[in-house]
């Protein structure tokens, strides 16, 4: 398990949640060690994960002192809090609002619908099943994602700095993709996603160039 | 529609995101308005509406100077910033990232998947078959919350002090009810419920005690 005197993120290549906190440990340049948790294999419902996290879900991020933080968003606000330098929220309340506000719209009203768990209760075995489910709730919350950062976004999300908003999109244009949206309806997000993977925090943050990554997943 | 000089809130009474702002604009002692949306009737969907939210959804909240805010943790985390007396955030990193985290396990892992747009997508009208979907879903977010707040919780969700957490606890615990979840399996959850429930920051805040709630569903 994790040395001691470490920061430790329990992460799942493909997880959305994971993906987000990679970014943040990356764009901090937050020295960690990785636990892969494997979903597709259950994993996360073993004794020891359990008593890490009840709610069976990764990431989780295990602090130097052994205490264990849960939830994307909760970690990421944490870390910009204890690591201020290159902040994700901007100054001012209205502007930190507008912020958090893109973060959770993905975060609650787009990525839990399409989330393993659900998809296998609607779908269950059924690819075809599970990608249509998947598609129809994705680009029906990118329609509205879309509007919005119409009226906010400069080079990114939210003006022309990189915040909380631009880790939650990245990897929830990498699902959409995943599930055959069509991304040319969407050319602010996809013009966004697409300036951002030119960064490395972003890119090496990636599924595909993750560890846990099975070979024939690569792209 | 709202006067010009004053703190706008767009609500509906049975909408989980409204009653957590609801209890928050209570809790802060902030003066405001009240726009009713009718979520039932599709008032969501209005040209007016949706020029004020792209996602049709409540709530928003305007402030004064026209500015409208979305998404009910930003909203509240807006309000805790900027009306600093009664605090729903404890002081140092960790603290705050516990009490985050309860409230985005329900805001993005157990109140999104039975959000009303969900229910109808999977059970029509099928009154039955929406009431047993979302029963699965929470109570197996319950029982995932019941033993993350068997380590944190005090008098309320962390220690003796109102938080977020709490906010976020009592409308997912009516949900709960109206999905006939059984909540003598949550014995933590349910104490804490009805301890928020005697303070009139939180009665006063539900749906039964909104002027848009329908006389047959006061209770």
């Amino acid at each position: 398990m994790a040395s001691e005197d470490k920061i430790t993120l329990f992460t799942f290549f493909r997880s959305s949640a994971s993906y987000r906190v990679r970014i943040a440990l990356n764009w901090k340049g937050i020295d960690h060690e990785s636990i892969y948790i494997n979903l597709a294999k259950g994993e996360q419902h073993n004794e020891e994960y359990k008593s890490i996290n009840p709610s069976h879900m990764v990431p989780v991020l295990k602090l130097a002192d052994g205490k264990s933080l849960t939830q994307s968003e909760a970690i990421i606000e944490y870390l910009d809090e204890t690591y201020p330098d290159r902040p994700l929220l901007p100054h001012g309340p209205v502007h930190r609002a507008q912020v958090r506000a893109i973060a959770q719209f993905i975060a609650c009203d787009i990525h839990p619908i399409q989330n393993l768990s659900v998809l296998k209760h609607v779908g269950g075995d059924d690819m075809d099943k599970r990608v249509e489910w998947a598609n129809h709730w994705i680009d029906r919350g990118f329609q509205a994602l879309e509007k919005t950062l119409a009226g906010s976004a400069g080079i990114y999300c939210v003006g022309d700095n990189i915040t909380l908003a631009d880790i939650f999109l990245v990897p929830m244009v990498y699902n959409a993709k995943r599930f055959k949206v069509d991304m040319q309806k969407f050319p602010i997000i996809n013009r966004i996603n697409n300036t951002l993977l030119t960064l490395s925090e972003f890119s090496s943050a990636s599924p595909e160039n993750q560890p846990d990554c099975p070979p024939e997943m690569r792209q």
